[in-house]
């Protein structure tokens, strides 16, 4: 399966903190393998996903960089098709069996979500802009459906390498394991609430 | 089909102010028919949320409550089925199928979203603790995929009700039309970027 990169855009420190951590741990939750980060440079922030990949696994990765329209033109040289999630673009379902197949060919995508304010260029420099819903609401949400839908939900059965804990789906309650080196549980915890 | 309300629990002011947001505006998205936000009041919020409603249309609506106990209490009086969004769940995959059938045949959802720390009595208080995929990310992208697994897709086609603004889909930049009182178009306008 070819890979998948997100570029969050225009992050800003104080404002966007918490929804750029969500937007990060969705890429990985949902099966992106590395996202960059443009904006204010937040050391803390990578830190933080970091901390994340150690303790539930990978392979995940996240990095800053200056120059997002750098980015966009070497995945474009790699030959990436470039997706941009907007709420003015073509909705998703009359848009993702195409991406999805073009994935499956061995394309790999990078999917471009902006900040409040996203330059009219990226909507020259993108292959795809992609709406789901045509609605205002939220990149985070707009990141998870997309990739969702291009791996129809196969995403949320994947099991993550070199996790040190992983949940036990559990109907009541918290039940979280310890793995050890060989992903093998060393004992079980009741993580309480 | 029976209706959607998504509780979310302990809003705080300055730290959850952007998040929330994204939440509400998540639930009005993909489906929910209204939201309850209890922790702390912030009437801005609510504001927010209606001006969103005015706007881009409904049926949605936003208020805040005092009690959370007592929001759960009055809907599982009221024959609604309780469900909880958390990492520690049963995977969705897994539930969906049993979620769907009950609310086609006509059972009401109160879809809980949690904070950073969510009261261990609701995990006893829901009929249905839910993870999406068993990983951390965000309660943001939990509930979209939740609503959007739930009504399989048909919430990004529908149509608003009493919207003064529709974005007609376009594969490059901004089209956006502004509607007039029977719902049909009054002029188009590129909003720019």
């Amino acid at each position: 399966m070819s890979r998948i990169t997100v570029l969050r855009l225009g992050h800003r420190i104080a404002r966007d903190k918490r929804v750029t951590t969500h937007v990060a741990l969705v890429a990985r939750a949902y099966g992106a393998h590395e996202i960059i980060i443009t904006g204010d440079r937040d050391d803390n922030l990578i830190r933080r996903i970091e901390i994340i990949v150690e303790k539930w696994g990978g392979p995940f990765s996240a990095r800053f960089e200056d120059n997002w329209r750098e980015v966009i033109r070497r995945f474009k040289e790699a030959g990436a098709a470039i997706i941009h999630l907007t709420m003015y673009g073509v909705n998703l379902p009359d848009i993702i069996d195409e991406i999805r197949r073009i994935w499956r060919d061995g394309k790999d995508l990078l999917v471009i979500v902006g900040g409040e304010k996203v330059p009219g260029e990226v909507y020259g420099l993108a292959d795809y802009n992609i709406a789901v819903g045509n609605q205002p609401h939220s990149e985070v949400a707009a990141l998870a459906t997309f990739l969702d839908w291009l791996q129809e939900g196969e995403e949320l059965r994947r099991e993550f390498s070199n996790a040190k804990l992983k949940i036990i789906p559990s109907p009541r309650g918290k039940k979280v394991i310890r793995l050890g080196s060989e992903g093998l549980p060393i004992n079980e915890d009741d993580a309480g609430h």
